[in-house]
């Protein structure tokens, strides 16, 4: 089985976070994240959108989207619950986050961190990206603080893996974590599941 | 069963079309889409987003996420296949859409046809959103180009309803709908399935 990765991307450190808890080996094949010339001819005909994580299974069929990879890995174990309306629960909370929290904290923090690009050039985008992403972490930080330890029941679920991805990095994008101490909390909670593996590894 | 909806949303026709082909009954709250002032004191508590579709079931627990809700209802009926990478596949369109197709074609749609904004005051958003909606739009009609009647496998599934909802109206959004025929051969056969209703229904 072959991911197509890439090492700073949030969307993909989901997919080998929840391969880490689950014990399932792969290859990786890393792909550049700001030069994407090639990604045409080597994600064409495995992924429309061109993105990474694209996964190809073993006989050779492909699937895309951070969210659908959790899912196929996902159903059936631990990380998905039993309950039908907790299950929507957790495609709710993935939802959310590929709507609301990634396209505002990965974008932020890609530009400032990881375009190379300067300042200049993105700055006038900041402000509606940091309103966004503020709104993300504060609904996340209201539900939180209702005195949940997870998003969806009382384990940890894909949900959480899915919002650890980008929010456990969102400094990088000038976000203050500080302001919201339940998210604080969960993430430090995440972190500590055995068998964790932090972004980098 | 209540759902808070708007009329002219895409996210919530979604819902209303695969409830309409379930045969599922329910009430609709309408919810303006231009003045959200009222978003707070209605969905606070029910949907940590504010945005429509947010369905009450009639225990009074809430879900969100037009993605979310189609599941709920969607698993176990003939729109969501049985096989386990079809499943995911599925997710993976209904993912792209809300990262891909949405955010570029509804909003794109939202500005020109429904904001009631002077167009001065969006036009230099327009490019940007119509680049990412072609973007979208080609990759959609690139797969169904490959002999496909429906998004995954044989017949029609919450893939297809999910990329319907915002797909079937984009022109409302100045995009040029001819330049996908296979996008618009399959809008057809959506339109065509026995028990389905349109937008305005």
């Amino acid at each position: 089985m072959l991911l197509y990765n890439s090492r700073v991307s949030g969307n993909c450190y989901k997919v080998r976070l929840l391969l880490a808890h689950l014990g399932v080996p792969y290859e990786r094949r890393e792909l550049d994240v700001v030069d994407r010339s090639n990604r045409p001819d080597v994600l064409g005909g495995l992924n429309p959108a061109l993105r990474v994580p694209t996964l190809v299974l073993d006989d050779g069929r492909a699937l895309a989207e951070s969210g659908a990879i959790l899912w196929y890995f996902g159903e059936g174990t631990r990380f998905v619950p039993q309950d039908r309306l907790d299950r929507a629960r957790v495609l709710q909370w993935m939802f959310f986050e590929q709507y609301e929290a990634e396209p505002t904290l990965a974008v932020a923090r890609f530009l400032i961190a990881y375009s190379q690009l300067p300042r200049a050039e993105y700055e006038k985008r900041l402000p509606r990206l940091w309103e966004g992403g503020k709104k993300a972490l504060g609904a996340m930080d209201l539900h939180l603080g209702t005195g949940r330890d997870w998003f969806v029941g009382d384990g940890p679920t894909l949900a959480d893996f899915a919002l650890y991805g980008y929010a456990h990095c969102c400094e990088e994008g000038e976000f203050e974590l500080g302001r919201y101490p339940s998210v604080t909390a969960w993430l430090d909670r995440v972190a500590a599941l055995p068998g964790h593996v932090p972004m980098a590894a």
